[in-house]
């Protein structure tokens, strides 16, 4: 093995100290032959689990029937499938309509497009994002994007943004909300008309902080009758995470335009999309565009998870009843030791308000063989995001995991501090 | 085939009007199984054409063995051996020493991140680019790019630029590096110290311009002598395209940074990557992130395709004596209509000097099956973009497709203008 | 009279529609003979009334014995004079400590010099200025102001602030400092640090507004513990225009700079300063520069308005006898048609809650012989702005004409609306 | 006296190390009561002498009378009286149709107040400036200027510019104009439309640097072509120190904007203007305001120095035949030693090729009692700005004080390298 020349910026490998070669279902195999139990899940890549047999099967018809491999933007039938399906078993069954913009294949360049074409379309350059928002390390991404490890570099070139207080930021008594209708409707506010608000409905790298639904509902209330529009970045927490396929379904609203990724091809492979109502669609012809935006293989794997998991709602109500199970769990443990949790549907976690503390526990939970993970402003809060698919049984073992790990780490806090 | 909710931004298949379902080597088949030769290889991202035999049976193989798909950026086996292949067949028989550090997987994201790096380790914001360069979309890297069709909706964004003249871009008796050198040792000239130059050695998008060996290394010089680094965006030349496997080799410079994607995968696979010398490695764990940048499917075929095609030089022998022809086939063919060649390596065209006429051309030789683009400022230039693979045979029969267009086209002036 | 080639950008000439030739304290004379009470001071310029006899006389003795006019930066005696009396009179009695910059004389031009000086001081670039701040209409200075009218045509242009709700501004039962404290020191805020905190302790555009001492204390602790430098934006508040010479003596803060003009020259003549802590001058010779700097008339009135009245403090002592008379007379005034007061010293109004009413009101003054100007988001405050030295009488007549003027409005609805 | 609280950013008062009290026509007296001969002129804001009597009476009359001083944009008599005079005796006889704006009285407001107006009208916000231009230190006018030590501090905030090579600066066989034209037509030039090009027709503070009248007509050809707006900076060049009012005049060009302040109220009195075309006028009311914007007593003397200089063209006259002596003189001396001029009209140098040597020379003169600046990127060029009304008798004093201080310079280079 020769890691050596790869950049300091590698970072999850100095987590995961190991070389992974195979993964099945929510488990990752070293080369050593160690079993690890996945509750990170390629950052919700990998909604339907590792290597999934179903996306696998299709995927290796295809590309043995000598498929086509990448096609920019031209029309290729794998492109035409996954648009017919995304449109047959997503958009109409909810009633959506919307139309679909293929973009470089990284959730970064998803939200680039979005926002550009927000600026484009209303002419103005101000956004609005929120405190704890991530939507990505490119420059326009990262300016809406709110942390400053990420941000620290590029400050001065981050512009064109103004920060609100996301739900919940001053605690349970303060409506956030009031101050951004108060600024927007204040001609002497000092915050520039936006052309967009842009929000994700759970912070997955924020620290699991939610919006609720009536704070959304004001929120687009207020966006409607200003004429800004409302961008639901889902790229984490759609496609299921959420418990619903849009973690914004039944909250009342209607997005403007949807960016999603991560786990869009089901298999872990590069794609993203922007979902744009159609009267706003005014793109030119590849006014934006990118080499990878027509990844085949994806295509395939798209199509087929939608078909496998979306064409009813059997497996999304045996997942809510896994969200209710560990939900439960997860709380039950955390009051037990004097924390609460955070988050909601399959991106849950416990607030441990310590960010070494949090560590530590994470460190014990991989020595244990288990992946997970922490996130919030100082890394304080320890994130479950198992496969949607994961069995009853292994949710259970991995909660397990945490809480063997939790209570060796509190009761030994000399190695916490450490 | 429903494609009436695919967004207005689609492009080529506006051009490339059939739905394609399959492909090898230098040719793409339709859904109603019609036969195209591909002279645009996912532009620049097939040189080693379409499903690759090779390549693809270490993808099934891959796939098969339950390898892992995506692990961001943990150790997994198939990264390591990438890079070691990456090491031992590319970097040292050139005596180069760089880290790598693989992004999200668009030409975008690594354009991105050579920037913010480079601006991190100066300390400074401006950066060099040139005219009719073209680096992405994406808000940073947009700010890099010449064109306007893709500037103007951003324009007012697009700040800590300062653009200079390409060589050649005042014709031939013009050292446009005169201008760049006098500007940046002016303390008075109001061209703010740059981070960095970044530049194409040949422009793809731009219209197939490209730099001398002499004017590079003046700029070298003249950047090594201000302390600013230069940046090389090899993403559509270099993986030999431009003949060797970089395409500054044997140009006598050592650039700082190196941007690599669409080829590297070798299968049209998402991947990027940015080369950095060891000692601007300043790169903080996860300063740059991104979720795809972990594609193992795209290691696996990138490092099979170092293996087969770059482990010696046989290749790239073959490779430039299919250069000698082509060059010599396309000047031949330019010259008795009056036109010239643009272009080096296997990245060559006619400059027809009129958008419409290229575009007529075009069409022309789409409805002859060739799939052939245009680029230049006005789409002036018919762009060659064979696999590197592709058989004598073949490309003499393109060439052969592109001047009946072209003399279908200038005999029929009418059609030309419509 | 030929005003018809002055731009439209003119604006107090379409309120005061008439043509001024003379002035002597708080009236001034039309062409015709005219006699206007003045309630606008020349925006707070004129704190000692029009052409204020003790000024006048020392002025022209200046100019009559040929004393330089204009110097920028040079050492001229008159300049000397002015620092030695600004040291003695105003710093040194109140143990304050800086270092004396001129800049360019307009307000704006000292708030660009200090923000200037804060981002080179630190290295960081953004800004923090509040809801309804007014800091002028040059680039730097706009991008901290908040009025719409002024920023909308540069927008895009206006980066780099933050901009947070001034106390109050979310109503009496919310400290808005909690929000700016908690963005401040979350590192996922959003929010990067700023180089300054910039504010004005009585927003004189923005509405009258007022920030209490407790808010401010705790703001300047909150910058002081993250290392953030304040500028106090005394341009308007200061001169003894807040009923002593700073308007936030006794506030037990200690600004890092703190920026003046308008009534800096007591006469009306261009003269515009900049306060900086010694430890934080970190200029370079002529880094910030203006031709009119040196404006030594404005020297001489400058020096003189400093010995005369603030030598001791019989002048503060009667002035704030007077302030009290104003606000008992204007609450009593507006508590009766049920409005309330804003503002404090002699920068209070009435908010009428009602642009439209404002407006009607202030042109019935006129009407009335009386100069007087709305202020606030929708121009809806009625701003009075005395000159320090008006008498009692004049005052309490001024005060009667706005009674009239606002009863009279307020019984003929339609013509309010009109 | 009292300077050691000034802050460090003073700059004139190091290089002319005396405190100054009173001053007349070309001369200015130190409080010891020596004399200096000022080549100066307030950086050519005395373009009339130090305390021209004649406009100087009329200031003291109109003190005197009472007449009001400061106004805001009220509508005043004085106003009134300078817009009559300005529009009778400068613009008809000129054939010039233009509104006057009055701007905070500074250059930089001036110009700002053009490029905010530019960048409104045409809706772009990129503005093309030039190789060592000055056009002043406020953030808008600051990214327009080209000196690093006036843009360091500030480099990362100054966007939207687009910076051309001046006439002359690849040297006499190069049109700069060429790139300019090129860039501006060429859709993929990277350099986005801008809303204007800015520049000085004589480069004050670059260098005395001049554009050719054909290089200017070539330039506003393109611009006009292009629907760009052309903004002459004549805040230096112009009222007469060209030779003509204008610094144009005769050039065959109608600029869109002119920006004029130092020169302007002929005292050295704050002023400043922008003349643009009447179907230009696009502001709103108060859009761009300032409090100083109405310095009668600047009105006054500007109005005076109009009638006295500009009512026919006999100043005009003598001032040319001063000028021709000023080149012959000048450059009769310059090749002596083996140097060349720059500069046209009253603003012309030598340059001196080494910044060392141009601030050992001023030193001297100084010495010697002769106020004299240096200019260029370097300081190497000595610049001459006497006062038009000059003597030819203390005009060729001067330059044999100049002279001296060379020929000594020259021959104790161990002092020049000090």
């Amino acid at each position: 093995m020769n890691h050596q020349i790869e950049s300091e910026v590698r970072s999850y490998c100095r987590s995961y100290t190991t070389v992974f070669e195979r993964a099945a279902g929510a488990h990752m195999y070293s080369l050593q032959g160690a079993e690890y139990l996945d509750f990170l899940s390629g950052c919700g890549a990998l909604n339907y689990g590792h290597n999934n047999p179903v996306l696998q099967d299709a995927l290796l018809g295809y590309i043995q029937s000598g498929g086509i491999a990448m096609s920019m933007d031209m029309h290729t039938r794998s492109k035409s499938q996954f648009i017919d399906a995304f449109d047959s078993l997503i958009l109409r069954p909810r009633e959506m309509n919307y139309r679909l913009q293929f973009t470089g294949p990284t959730g970064a360049n998803a939200v680039e497009a979005a926002i550009k074409l927000a600026r484009k379309i209303t002419g103005r350059t101000n956004v609005i994002a929120f405190t704890n928002g991530f939507h990505g390390c490119t420059l326009g991404a990262l300016a809406l994007t709110g942390n400053s490890h990420h941000r620290a570099a590029s400050a001065s070139l981050l512009s064109q943004v103004s920060r609100f207080p996301y739900d919940g930021y001053l605690g349970a008594g303060t409506d956030t909300c009031e101050l951004l209708q108060k600024m927007l409707e204040d001609p002497s506010s000092g915050c520039d008309k936006p052309a967009a608000i842009i929000l994700e409905t759970v912070q997955g790298e924020g620290g699991l902080n939610h919006a609720s639904a009536p704070w959304i509902r004001k929120l687009a209330t207020v966006a409607k009758r200003n004429d800004i529009l409302v961008i639901i970045d889902d790229i984490q927490a759609g496609c299921g995470r959420s418990g619903t396929f849009f973690s914004f379904e039944h909250m009342g609203i209607e997005p403007d335009m949807i960016t999603m990724a991560k786990a869009l091809s089901g298999f872990g492979l590069p794609m993203s999309m922007v979902l744009i109502k159609p009267e706003l669609d005014h793109w030119l012809p590849g006014e934006h565009n990118g080499t990878f935006r027509g990844n085949n293989f994806a295509f395939v794997t798209a199509r087929v998870a939608l078909e496998h998991y979306w064409a009813d709602d059997t497996f999304a109500q045996r997942l809510n009843s896994k969200i209710e199970m560990l939900h439960s769990e997860l709380s039950t443990l955390a009051h037990r030791y004097g924390f609460h949790t955070k988050g909601r549907g399959f991106m849950q976690g416990i607030d441990l308000r310590d960010g070494a503390l949090a560590e530590a526990v994470r460190a014990r939970c991989f020595a244990a063989g288990l992946i997970i993970e922490t996130c919030g402003p100082k890394g304080e809060v320890l994130k479950l995001l198992p496969p949607l698919t994961i069995s009853e049984a292994d949710m259970l073992d991995g909660i397990g995991r945490i809480e063997a790990a939790l209570q060796a780490t509190l009761s030994q806090p000399i190695l916490a501090n450490a």
